[in-house]
């Protein structure tokens, strides 16, 4: 048995198939694995890793199977699973998935080679876990993968308060205690057991103001489409070898200290590093985009900007269009018990639909460039993009959003 | 220059004005008005009062006047405000205020008399502050009674951070820090600047959550309505000769003893010292209970109650009816910068109507009894009030959230 | 069961004995008496309660027994004296033990009465527990008695964390989750299992902190002084026909009321309510006042009061004399385990006898007396009772002090 | 003006210089270089960065000058300092300061060259500050000097909260908002205000309990014991050009992927990178210990080194040989005013002497080395370095520390 100290849970206990699973090195790199990529622009002390959050994870799982009396190796398998749920990982965590999944066909949550190879392979077999049975947990599969990875998952509840915690933003501060304790199962469904609408609303509201203050900060996401696109060029340069599987299995440092070795990624490289960021040259509300642009491929992405440096004359390089992918809500699905009924809470709170609306509202499509060049980029974009503004009113708005953003941002 | 440590915001200086006030028996008072009444015997912790809670609300009104650069004369009078803004609150704040607006037609922010009056209106004269100014800024009037008294006031950001501290829920867990920062004046009135839609959204969802959890629990409700019934017999009572403005000027322990002395109290005041509290006999949703009963008078309302009494032949001291007002939700009217212009926040964010139907869903008309009379009195007041549910329903309902109720609370 | 949200543990669930024991009225009416009593005159969110502690101390109790492995009968015992430990205490805990322990003989740790009469006698018996055997535990008896009240004692874990967290002063933070985890039985005594010098040390180190910021703050220590002198008086009272046992049994409502209403105390009262405190005198410190005088009898030191009042020509009831016992710290036997043996921590860190003199050299006599009379009383005490220091510096220095405390209080 | 979220202080407000400051490489670079190095192999959420423990400071700087009421471009300087005092860090902070100062002569708060060229030197100028006025403060020098680097510097109260917030050892938990607030100037120097010897002992305390806890946790000097030593292997490698000024001038990325990618440093990174740590041969008191042993040159130990592997038969690079210098405490001349005089900590307080004591008691010389060569290793260095241990004691004490290590670690 081991006892780890966390600034989250405080005593985490670590037994059994974990206690083996923390030694090999597919866990101990998560230790190099920024859980919240470029955010830490935003929030300076927004450096946690995604091995802090892979033990609390652990740590609530552990709490909620005790407190849903699975035991057994029903339970170890769950338990393997959370701590393992997130090695998959590459560098940056979600920041490069786009990237890494065009060629690699594979997303974070798809383990089951990482589980059956190597150390962690061997761990769970010696523990007689089998690696495909947690590899199908991770992903969400069976009946105690709801639990891993669900509307209810101990994943979010973790990460919601981790963040919360190292950003400094409260609105993750969930009761996670009162969550875990509530989790029942009816009709083989994960649910929140009755008298617990406000507690899965709280969930939901929690992601819902978070999204747009921390993940999805205007600056965290220039920055991210600037690494992004230097993790593209790295890939594409003549001068490296490096592959997506190989990008994948980086941790931050190795991709930092590529990127400042590689001489077509030196400029984003050093951009970061300084924060000398790229700024907003357009910034469009959903209605104000072409269905077209909003559905587009990357190929078409890449052919968009092309158009708009050649537009305004300026180099390819210095263009990025970022377009987020249509907004969902998926714990609208989640189960709570309402008078003895199992209901979905998209039926019975309107706060589901609500925070629908306000994700709608809060979309933007972005043109990033260096700060000299966002006139000119700004008003050819509107122009090949066929943007519903007009180009007076994209800088206007955007200085005041810049003005608003230079204050409560580092 | 006095500085006291709080446990939320930590060290409070108290200058001017607040210096002297602080020494007034009216002031002092607070510390013996629990802030959130019966609460603490649903969380045992919550036993804060007006007092600590005055101290808050004038240090967040010193820091937002130093963001909005106000000074001089009208900074202290607003200061003043602050700290007072709660000096009208009797016993167990606002549980016995429907009690006692009744009988003497104040509420608690009406204090123009309290001001002007005794210590505090010499505190005030000393100064070169006219107390009438400071009442009226505590009643919410003029531009800088927004700050005090309004949808954007330093009150809700303390009580807010305040409870959540003490009873341990952590929905109220607000970004106050920003709140204060973000405060402006625009065409006179008190707005938040640019880009603090989800800031604004946040102090509504954090109310919207807190409510149901903590301010509006059922035993919570119960509790409160118990000891306004305790309050209602103590003044009607022949052997004591408290009126309604000597019970609105006692503390929390003034009103204790007199009610366990008072003979006609002495039942209700043991249910409550020793929490063997009333329970649902009906819990009914909105749309199940007519007009007329959502409407009625208080006297209406106790002509009710005698009626299920005799129905159910019990003693009609047995039988409280509660009909909370209609919803309503002040701070739709909440102002927000959005791309230059002042907007509504319930024209802005989808959440305002989603929490307003919320809030419309969780009310519930409720009547209380013993446990061992609950089946008779249900039957009872369902036929006597006319309500749309059958009687076999509400005992298994209840008999449901009472389950619930039993392990979340104490 | 029953699970209650707690602001230090977050969610304490109760269970067994415990469970009933909470129903009954010696518990319930721990939420009517202050944990610290008058210190909420000097931080004003340390209105927390006994009722609150307890369930703190039943919970770090069972958190205990779990990693001591200790189950059933004997553990249940445990859990019962943790909730009950403090039913003994009279109102403001602590602030009248001296006076209430003169006429009944009593402390509130002598709880064998209580716990075999009454309500929580029948919950015992009906739990098949012994009564007498629970009070022994309370009394710190037996091997499980030091877990109760003992060095390393969850009474002492509890409190720190919570006094910490309603003063706002930090010093008492201990890491609670690791001394309860580290704690083991070694030749039936309990110690703290290898590595943990610096977590023994850490305990100490909180009280000693905590003791002159908060315990005995200079206000603090004249506030109880007055309500102790108003509580003999009322005692004393002809007017009323209270005893000691019965003032033992009230909470902080009856007693409040009653001071407010008895003639002889009204004044006290009146001064406690608006904080209008007396202030020091002479404030000596331990070498400059002879043993006698450090020894003295409660008699005497009435005595020496009315000696003092004569020479300054006051009368007697505007003069306290505070006189606290020698120094002591039981902590220095706590037990650590150190390279495979069992130490006691003064022998093994050489802060305990830092802490030791430290207290030595905070200890201080307090003679108490309205502004106005200062000067003149002070001199009249440092005569009567024949203390080493001259008139003069008592008074510049006790102007320093009360600049200082001035500040840094309320 | 720009305003930072930060986990600790909340909301850091940066203007005039320090606003030019915050966008040179020379300070971004602070977010790629941890701030504890390798403790986060112990306590995994301690991942916070020199950057945000900057920001840190200087916000207690600018809180400590306006109590001061120091303003104009003396404050400034003051500031600017502050925010700076951390550039001269190398990767991993003070892991590796012994090996580059070696060979740079320099430790990281030796500055005039960093302060005085590039864009730092530049930003200084701008804002007339002189880069060398700047310098000095950050090396103690003058009368602020003692602000920014001295016994109650603003630097120390950052670091103990924050690690403590990231390590979750509550331990720091100063009250940083007094210290702050109760800095006064006496005579030239900076004190503490009258009232707070304890206030100054808190400091002191909590420095004394991290120490062990966190700073000089055994495997906390282990891991750093071998990151020393594999920089060292990196300078001297035939197939790098690195030098000590190189070295000096890397982040964390650069110097990770340098030991990965060097030969000769592999071995060492792997171990790092797995946390597949040597372990205790020897772990000796400081009086079992010969003093030409404390006192050897890095050459002499290096030599023992090579005796040691010699005598046991093993490879040089799997000996590590660990000793601390002797302990100090400059915290013992911290100034309070005690009565109206100026007093050394020191002299007032007994908890200095028994903290250097502990400190004593604390002392340890290890010797490290792959698991399965401890006990061959150990009987060698006893040997070699003349310790008065018996080698079979050292094993066996060794082994129960491990024990206890294996279990509060991670």
């Amino acid at each position: 048995m081991k006892i780890i100290k966390d600034s989250v849970h405080d005593h985490i206990q670590v037994d059994g198939v974990a206690r083996d699973l923390l030694d090999t090195p597919e866990l101990q790199r998560l230790r190099n694995v920024s859980q919240l990529g470029t955010v830490s622009l935003v929030y300076p002390s927004a450096n946690h890793t995604r091995f802090e959050h892979s033990l609390g994870v652990y740590h609530l799982a552990c709490e909620a199977l005790e407190h849903l009396s699975v035991e057994g190796t029903r339970a170890e398998r769950v338990r393997a699973a959370a701590l393992l749920h997130d090695v998959g990982h590459g560098p940056f965590s979600h920041n490069l998935e786009s990237l890494t999944h065009r060629r690699t066909g594979r997303y974070h949550d798809d383990v089951h080679e990482l589980l059956t190879d190597g150390a962690v392979g061997d761990v769970l077999r010696d523990n007689d876990l089998e690696p495909a049975a947690v590899a199908d947990l991770i992903a969400g599969e069976g009946r105690f993968g709801q639990l891993v990875s669900g509307e209810l998952d101990v994943d979010r509840m973790d990460y919601l308060v981790r963040d919360a915690h190292h950003t400094g933003v409260p609105y993750g501060t969930i009761d996670h205690g009162r969550l875990v304790r509530e989790l029942t199962f009816a009709d083989g469904e994960l649910v929140l057991a009755e008298g617990n609408v406000q507690t899965a609303e709280s969930l939901l509201v929690a992601r819902a103001l978070m999204n747009p203050t921390v993940y999805s900060h205007g600056v965290a996401r220039i920055s991210k489409a600037m690494l992004r696109r230097a993790g593209e060029r790295l890939l594409e340069a003549a001068t490296t070898d490096i592959d997506a599987e190989t990008l994948q299995r980086m941790d931050d440092h190795d991709l930092i200290v590529a990127l400042r070795s590689c001489e077509s990624t030196t400029e984003f490289s050093r951009r970061l590093d300084h924060r000398d960021l790229f700024k907003r040259a357009v910034w469009a509300e959903i209605d104000d985009v072409p269905g077209g642009v909003i559905e587009a491929s990357h190929e078409t992405i890449r052919e968009f900007e092309r158009e708009i440096a050649d537009r305004a004359d300026v180099d390819p390089t210095q263009v990025i269009l970022d377009v987020p992918s249509r907004p969902s809500m998926t714990e609208s699905t989640t189960r709570v018990m309402v008078n003895g009924d199992v209901r979905q809470l998209g039926q019975q709170s309107p706060l589901v639909e609500a925070l629908r609306a306000a994700q709608y509202s809060q979309w933007r499509l972005g043109v990033y460039t260096p700060s000299a060049l966002r006139d000119r980029l700004g008003r050819a974009a509107v122009d090949v993009l066929g943007l519903d503004i007009d180009g007076a009113l994209v800088s206007e708005v955007r200085n005041g959003l810049d003005a608003t953003l230079d204050q409560f941002v580092e």
